[in-house]
C-alpha cells in the first residue's frame, strides 16, 4: 500500500488545459457562422469544382505540424483550399446524381452526436442510442405508410445503415444464409446461389454479390419493359431455367426509383414469384421511397408489404445529411442469425436477457455513431407537414422543368418520375454529351447523365432544400445558352 | 417557348424561409454551449446509464409531430431523456472497452463535414475530400513510422473506413480474390479458402469470414503462447495440414493489441510464413497502433513493413471521434480489383483518365462523408507533440494503476500492455465478476471484462482525453470500496 500512496501523490498529468472548453465555445461559434455563411453564400460559388487532379494536395504541407496551428490558419485553408476543391452538393442549382439534401436541424443532430461521442454497438453501451433509433424508424413506418411488420416492436424492425449499398449487402447475406440453411455462414458460399435484379438496378447489387461470395456472374440482370420495369416473363423463365439447372434462386432486388430514370418495378407481381419459389425479396427505394411521405405518392410503395427487406435514404431526399439509410426487415431473425457474433468481451446482462436490440447484429461493422439524433432533429424541428410540402414542391418544380423541355425544339424529354427528369439533345448522343459538359464546366448548374437503351441521356433531379423557381430559371437559361453556343 | 415563359413566371416554391439560417446561427450557438456544458459537467454524471430496457422509449411520443416542435422542447428532451440514457463514453472515469476518445477539434471537424454535406464517393464528386484524405493518411505514415509503401503516392495507399471490422472485411475480400485468382469475385466463393488468427483475435475476423462467403468454420483460431501471441509452431503445422488436405490458406490476421489483454503477435515471424506460402497478411492494430506515434513505442509495429494490409483507429486513442479507422494496403490494385465497379451513371473524365483515386473502390458502401476533416483538425489543432504526450501520459497512468494493483492484497495483476491493464480478484471468477458489477452499478467508474485462459478478468483501459491523476484516485477508491463491501 505504500507504493500506492506514493503514486496517488504524483502530480496528475493534465491533458485538458482548464480553458480548452472555454476556448472551444469561441471556436464553436466561429464554426456555426462559418457553416451559415457557407450555406447562405453557396449560390455565388461554382457547383462543380474546377480543380485538376493533385491541385488541392499541392497547396497543403507534406507533413503534419509538430505544434498546434492556429484556428485562423485552419479557417483560411478551409476558405482558400478546401471549399474551392468541393462539389457544392447543397447548392440550389445542384441537379446531379441524387439530392443528398441537408438541413440546419440535421447538421445540429450530427454535431450533437459528435459532441456526445457515444458508441451504440450494444443496447448496454448507450440505451438511448438504440431506443431512439428504433423509435424514429417506427415513426417513419407510420409516416410513410410502410407495413406494420417493419416496426421494431414487431418481429421485424428497422435500423440505420450508412448507405443503401450496405442495406442491400445485409439483405443479401440474410437471403444467402436463409437459402443455404445457414451453410453459407458456416461453411462458405459453396452452393450455386443466384440473385436477380433488373438491368437498371443499382450497381450495389453486383457489388454485394461480389462481397458476399455469391459472385458477380450469379447476378442475373433481367431485361426491362417499355417502362424500364423488370420484365416479369423474363424473370419467370430465368427462374425456371436456373431451377432446372440445379441452381438456387436466392434473392430478387426490386427497385423503386432506378438511378437512371426513376423506374419503379412491379413489386407486387415480383412478390408473387418470390413467394412461389421461396426467394428473398429486397426492395431498394433509395431515393424515391421518400416520396411516400405524401399520401398522393404512396403508390410508389405498392407491394412493399410483401417484401422481406426494404430500404430508403433520408440522406437523399428527406433533409438528413449523409449517412442515413433506413433499412427494414419483415423478420429480424434472418438478419441477426447472419450477422450476430457474441464474444465474451461484449457480453452483458441486457444482451443475455434477450430483452434488447443490439444493433451491431444488424450491420457489417461493430461500432456505430448516434445517427438517430439527426433524423429525430429533422422530424421534430420541421414536422411531417413541412417534409410533405417539400416533396410535393420538388415534384411540381420537376414538372415545370419537364414542360419547358417538352416545348424546347432542341431537346427531347424522355420522361419524368416524381423529382427526376431525363432528356437529351435532339441531335443525338454527342450533342447530349457536349451539352452536359458545357453546362457543368460553366459551373452555374450541375447535372449528371446515364445510358438508357444505349442512348446518352441527361438527368436533372430536383431536390435541394433551397431550390426554388429562380434556380429553375437558372437551369433553363444555362441549358438554352449551352444549346445556342453549340450552333 | 410560351409555356416556358409562363412557368418561369410562376411564384417560386420557397423551402427556405429567409430567416432559416439566421435562426440557426442562434440555435447553433446553443448547441455549442450544450456540448461544452455536457463535456465540462460529465464527471458529475453516472458513467453507465441505469435505465432499464424500454424506459427511454416509453418517455417519448409514439408518433412524429405534424408541425414543428420547439427547439426548447428538444433541448429539454436531450437533458432529461437522452443523456440519462447514455453511457458517458467521454467521462474521465470511463475505463471500459477502448477509449473512443474524442476532442473539441474533432467535434468541429465532424460539424463542418455535416455542414458542407458533400459526397466523396468519387474524386470528381469533391476533389478536396479525396485529396485531403490521402494527404492526412500519408501524414500518419510519417508520424507513426509506417512503411513508405503505404503512402497514397506509392502503389499502396490509405483510406478512412468506419471501423476496423470493415477494414478487416475489405482486406479479407482482397485476399480471397487474390488467392482464388479472381474466381471468388465472379463465380462466388467455391474453393476451400482458409483464414488464420490467434484465439484472442477480434470477433470481426469471424464476422468478415461469415460475410464474404469464406465461412466461420474456415477461420482457424491458433492457440497462443504464454504471452498470448499466436503460437507459430501451431500456425505452421496448421498451414501444412490444410495444404496437404487441398485447402487454400488465404489470409493470416495478426493482432497488435488484442481486445482482452493487448497481446501483440510476432508479425515478423508470421510474415515469414505468409511469404513462404503466398498468404495475405493483415495486421489489426485497432487501438494500440496509435502508440507508434511515440518513438519509444514504435516497437509495436515491428514487422508491419512486411504485411499486405494494416489498420488502426484514431477513433480509439488519437482524439478523433468515431468513425475513423485508417486502413492501409501495400498494393492498392488488389483492393480496387475486388471492390471496383463502374456503372455508366458514375463515369466521369477524371476516373477514365486513371489519374485519381476514387475511394468508393476502397470500401463496402458507395457514398462517403468528408471524414478526413476531423482527422486534419485534430492533427493541426493539437500538433503531433501533444498527441505523443497524451499517449505517453496514458501509459504512465496505466503503470501507476498497475503498481497500486500489484500492492493490493485482494487483487492479482495479470499484466499491463501500454494503456491496458488486466487484473482479477484473488478469490476467483465469482469474486471478480461481483467486483466489476458493484463498481459499474455504482456508476462512478466503468470497466469491462474478458475471459483469458477460462478466467474472468477485469480490464481497465486508460485513454480518455481528460483522465488525470484524480480520476485514477477515483478508480482506486471505487475498487477499494467494492472489495471491502464484499466482505
Amino acid at each position: 500500500m505504500i507504493a500506492a500512496m506514493t503514486n496517488a501523490e504524483r502530480p496528475a498529468p493534465e491533458h485538458d488545459p482548464t480553458n480548452e472548453m472555454d476556448a472551444w465555445r469561441h471556436t464553436g461559434r466561429q464554426a456555426v457562422d462559418w457553416i451559415a455563411d457557407y450555406l447562405e453564400g453557396i449560390e455565388a460559388r461554382r457547383v462543380q469544382s474546377d480543380r485538376s487532379p493533385g491541385e488541392v494536395r499541392a497547396m497543403l504541407p507534406n507533413f503534419a505540424p509538430e505544434t498546434p496551428d492556429s484556428i485562423e490558419s485552419v479557417w483560411r485553408d478551409m476558405d482558400e483550399i478546401i471549399v474551392p476543391g468541393l462539389m457544392n452538393w447543397q447548392s440550389p442549382t445542384f441537379f446531379g446524381y441524387f439530392p443528398a439534401n441537408n438541413s440546419p436541424p440535421s447538421i445540429l443532430g450530427e454535431f450533437l452526436s459528435a459532441g456526445l461521442g457515444v458508441q451504440g454497438m450494444l443496447w448496454s453501451t448507450s440505451p438511448a442510442c438504440t431506443e431512439l433509433e428504433s423509435l424514429v424508424l417506427d415513426w417513419l413506418v407510420e409516416l410513410m405508410g410502410l407495413p406494420a411488420t417493419f416496426r421494431t416492436d414487431q418481429v421485424g424492425g428497422g435500423v440505420i445503415q450508412d448507405s443503401a449499398s450496405s442495406a442491400t449487402l445485409c439483405a443479401m447475406i440474410a437471403a444467402r444464409d436463409r437459402a443455404s440453411q445457414g451453410q453459407a455462414r458456416t461453411e462458405g458460399t459453396r452452393q450455386p446461389l443466384v440473385v436477380y435484379a433488373s438491368s437498371d438496378a443499382h450497381s450495389s447489387v453486383d457489388k454485394a454479390a461480389m462481397i458476399c461470395g455469391i459472385g458477380s456472374q450469379n447476378v442475373r440482370h433481367m431485361a426491362v419493359n417499355s417502362l424500364r420495369q423488370m420484365d416479369l416473363s423474363v424473370l419467370q423463365s430465368q427462374l425456371e431455367s436456373d431451377l432446372a439447372a440445379g441452381r438456387i434462386p436466392t434473392m430478387v432486388v426490386a427497385t423503386i426509383g432506378t438511378t437512371a430514370t426513376g423506374a419503379i418495378d412491379d413489386v407486387r407481381a415480383i412478390a408473387d414469384l418470390c413467394q412461389q419459389h421461396d426467394i428473398w425479396l429486397h426492395v431498394d427505394a433509395a431515393m424515391m421511397g421518400a416520396a411516400a411521405i405524401c399520401p398522393e405518392f404512396r403508390w410508389v410503395h405498392e407491394g412493399v408489404d410483401r417484401c422481406d427487406s426494404y430500404c430508403f435514404n433520408p440522406h437523399k431526399w428527406l433533409l438528413v445529411n449523409f449517412d442515413c439509410d433506413c433499412f427494414y426487415v419483415r423478420d429480424r431473425k434472418w438478419l441477426t442469425r447472419s450477422l450476430s457474433i457474441n464474444p465474451e468481451y461484449l457480453r452483458n446482462e441486457a444482451t443475455d436477457s434477450g430483452q434488447v436490440i443490439d444493433y451491431r447484429d444488424w450491420q457489417i461493422p461493430l461500432g456505430r455513431r448516434f445517427r438517430a439524433l439527426k433524423l429525430w432533429f429533422v422530424l421534430r424541428l420541421y414536422g411531417a407537414k413541412h417534409l410533405r410540402e417539400m416533396v410535393t414542391d420538388h415534384c411540381a418544380m420537376a414538372e415545370q422543368l419537364a414542360e419547358w423541355i417538352r416545348c424546347n425544339p432542341s431537346l427531347v424529354l424522355d420522361g419524368r418520375q416524381l423529382n427526376l427528369l431525363t432528356f437529351r439533345h435532339v441531335d443525338g448522343d454527342d450533342a447530349s454529351a457536349a451539352l452536359l459538359q458545357r453546362m457543368n464546366d460553366a459551373g452555374r448548374v450541375f447535372l449528371t447523365h446515364a445510358k438508357v437503351a444505349d442512348r446518352f441521356i441527361l438527368r436533372a433531379c430536383v431536390g435541394q432544400r433551397t431550390t426554388s423557381g429562380r434556380h429553375l430559371e437558372t437551369l433553363r437559361s444555362e441549358l438554352q445558352s449551352a444549346i445556342e453556343s453549340a450552333g
